[in-house]
């Protein structure tokens, strides 16, 4: 797990930037995260603590921010790796879902063989925030006849309650804002 | 370094895909490799093999590919993590250069605080064609006065030339397709 010593001092390195990517927004920017190799260090850790020794197949990432967390978190669990990718990036035969995310209508894609029928999966992003998102990815992954073990988010935004659409499923983020 | 058996197995691994993204063009499908936690590990050790012992501070990742790579090597290397985006994807302060890429001008930036003057960079995609993107990146990276200490790639597409196109850095690549 993550103490909350590890959580404080993550959540001061995240930067917060107003109105982006548009007015009203505070972005939470992950990249000093990244910058450092120990806070980096801590965060794929604390992901390992949390998820060694469960019985995990595959971690499902979802483009692009999500790679980044789930390339080195699939390689401490011996797991697959399968990227989830926006309409018409990947080049083999896809399942396709389509969601709602605030005004636009979004396309998410898998290879039809990314999972095999009954793989555990532990799906993972950078963010939760309305949940729109992850839903999507859950429901491609069902499609293929993956088994959802869990989601993991570095950052939960938790007024936006991403974790009530996400219901029925295994929730877990290293660190919240408001 | 990679042995040539592993080479070899890693290039069975890649799934060629003709006409995609468009008619003539033969796509290097690299997902059967990152769904095998054997491979996958095999290229992420090949790599840090290369790189263990060399002075790396940063390594600098091209979206959202190079990510896939980029993260579990820069913390094997105890080295930064630097994500190289898309025009408008990064919140803050940025460097930006355009581009051409075939038909299309393209814009990538980086932050402007994401490298110190002098940090030596690995500069990681997954992809080596005609050299144009890594040669951006490599003018964002000297624009914040890093030093471009070598350019890994998992694959190099020979027949492009990319590597004349980067003549003057020294560039890596684990398999070679013409």
């Amino acid at each position: 797990m993550i103490t909350a010593e590890t959580a404080e001092r993550l959540k001061l390195a995240i930067r917060s930037i107003p109105d982006f990517p548009k007015p009203g927004v505070l972005f939470r920017d992950i990249t000093p995260v990244l910058q450092s190799p120990e806070l980096f260090r801590q965060v794929i850790d604390a992901f390992t603590d949390i998820y060694e020794g469960r019985k995990i197949n595959v971690v499902a990432a979802i483009e692009s921010r999500g790679f980044i967390f789930a390339a080195p978190v699939s390689l401490r669990l011996n797991a697959g790796f399968v990227p989830l990718r926006k309409s018409g990036k990947l080049p083999y035969m896809t399942y396709k879902v389509h969601y709602s995310l605030e005004y636009a209508l979004e396309a998410m894609e898998m290879h039809v063989d990314a999972l095999k029928p009954g793989q555990r999966v532990l799906l993972m992003d950078d963010l939760l925030a309305t949940g729109g998102t992850a839903q999507a990815a859950c429901r491609l992954i069902q499609q293929a006849g993956g088994i959802v073990e869990s989601i993991a988010f570095f950052i939960e935004l938790s007024d936006l309650k991403g974790r009530e659409k996400l219901h029925g499923y295994e929730v877990i983020s290293l660190v919240q804002f408001p």
